[in-house]
């Protein structure tokens, strides 16, 4: 089942299924009239959702409409809880090593994971606000799952049951703003701006086995000012699966139904050393700072710079069909000042 | 105006409307079934309330029914975001002086900030459930403030008028898995388990001259186990007002109606060096760290254990007439352990 949220004016938007192809939608008020409802009784309701959705692919539902991602909001407008992991070690690594700090070992066996601002996410086309260029804007293409609720001290295995939905994410990061941050010691707060979810969400069926291990073993495609900036395959090098992020996140407290798990920054390896840019043959990266670090590491430098104003990101996944599975997030980056 | 969520089974509870003196309450579903609901439309819905809160305090309600604060949910028994400041740096410098840490002056200009799981708070008389006694069980008292809509890059003094409603906290703290976590660099996560909320959250109105520049200037009292722990003034040494930790949450994201900014720590140095104890003449503490902090520099090591399980804290505010203001967090502290 895929499902998404147009904008209807009204903060959690309206719920609507939508066809396998994304060329059409429904929406289901008989049912429920957010996506929050419906995980809010997930049990009852998904399974009637599911056969508007077997109806609609069939062409059988009269009052279908066609499907306009650019009218979508993120999946869930504004959610309960939003927090993020970083299961691509290699990202992390690269993060210490452009700056001479050894990563400790501890961190193949015990996840990073922050939490991110949930009460104002942007929808997939809307534009990147940002008051500074030198806030260094920078996009992060990753996937985040949507749960169930969640006992508290579930195990990992056991967490893997409680997904109900996959998404991509644009986890927007002010990378000027991190050291400081970081530095003071309570984490990422400031330097985390809103974040943009894929316009569909879809149950895991629909990736057939692409879904594996609690992982997503598709690349994930980001194209920065359309040109091709990243292919990684988000099941590669994803050293925690979502059922270990879900766990960690659930070690001390439960989750209530519509959490949002998100992976990290895609990143791969590809047997290099530290991944290789598209244009030299590689998979290319999911953010721009990955390719600084990299430029440090080898040049002493940085050559790439971070997002200016006007700069596009688009992020999507293709089934080997070349079909978008989740819609595009495709974002501009506009100069913000507050207005009284 | 009063208001509190009692518990009837769903997961946003039943909004009521209760009485001045916390005796009787009446719910109004004919504005709003949540408090949620109230804050996504408080320009028009809170003066109906109102209405309805003093017909209630007039006694001309005709269904008024008692008030049981054991009913209570937290007023938003689930929220869009729980952000939590550290507005009391006496608090801060303590911990930092009992690990012989420098604090950076930037400290006393740039609020401390960390995000908290808003999708699962607990009741104000519920268990505080927890798996180990190892993980150094806390309590933290202090205030927060709901707010209404905010603009990113707002100023502190307009963010002053975004505040709806003000709340005591209990945010409890698992000290023991501190270390660790700031250790990693992204801040608190499984550090911070459920926090809970005064049965009651009310509009400023009620504070009447208590409620200046942003602050509330009353004593917040922590009975721990039945004895008098903590009753240091609010208003006290709280270096970054409820305006400014909205500005610094609002930075560079708006923030949704709904969310809640906690104070932190509410800490009073009292003209000693570090604060004193109740039972020595001063006005105490509101969590057990600082006693242990005081204690690690007065005699090198901490003399006060933290939470065991059957513990009991309490933690209210009285107006000058000795009135309860929001009701009692009043919770006990049990073990946990998963069931499948």
């Amino acid at each position: 089942m895929k499902l998404a949220t147009l904008n209807n004016g009204h903060r959690d938007g309206q719920l609507v299924v939508v066809s396998r192809d994304l060329q059409h939608c429904v929406t289901i008020p008989q049912i429920a009239m957010t996506l929050q409802q419906l995980l809010d009784d997930w049990q009852q309701k998904a399974p009637q959702a599911e056969e508007i959705y077997q109806a609609l692919n069939a062409g059988d539902v009269a009052d279908a409409v066609a499907f306009e991602q650019q009218h979508c909001e993120s999946p869930l407008p504004r959610a309960f809880h939003w927090a993020d992991g970083s299961a691509y070690v290699n990202h992390v690594e690269l993060v210490r090593k452009a700056r001479n700090a050894e990563m400790p070992p501890s961190f193949w066996t015990d996840p990073l994971m922050y939490q991110g601002g949930s009460d104002a996410f942007i929808g997939p086309c809307a534009p990147i606000e940002v008051s500074s260029e030198d806030f260094g804007i920078d996009f992060e293409g990753e996937i985040a799952v949507i749960t169930d609720d969640v006992a508290m001290g579930i195990s990992a295995e056991k967490a893997r049951e409680r997904i109900r939905l996959v998404m991509l994410v644009n986890d927007v990061s002010l990378r000027g703003l991190i050291p400081n941050e970081l530095g003071k010691g309570f984490g990422f707060y400031q330097s985390k701006p809103s974040s943009s979810f894929s316009p569909v969400a879809v149950t895991l069926d629909e990736l057939s086995d692409h879904w594996n291990d609690a992982r997503l073993h598709l690349p994930l495609l980001s194209t920065y000012n359309d040109v091709a900036f990243g292919k990684p395959n988000a099941g590669i090098d994803m050293t925690f699966d979502f059922g270990q992020l879900i766990a960690h996140a659930a070690r001390t407290r439960p989750l209530g139904t519509g959490t949002i798990i998100g992976s990290g920054t895609v990143s791969n390896k590809q047997g290099t050393e530290y991944g290789t840019a598209i244009s030299e043959g590689g998979v290319g990266y999911s953010c721009i700072a990955e390719i600084r670090m990299i430029e440090t590491i080898r040049d002493g430098k940085p050559s790439t710079s971070f997002m200016r104003f006007g700069d596009r990101i688009r992020i999507e996944m293709l089934d080997p069909q070349g079909q978008s599975i989740f819609g595009a997030i495709d974002q501009q980056v506009v100069e913000y000042s507050y207005k009284a």
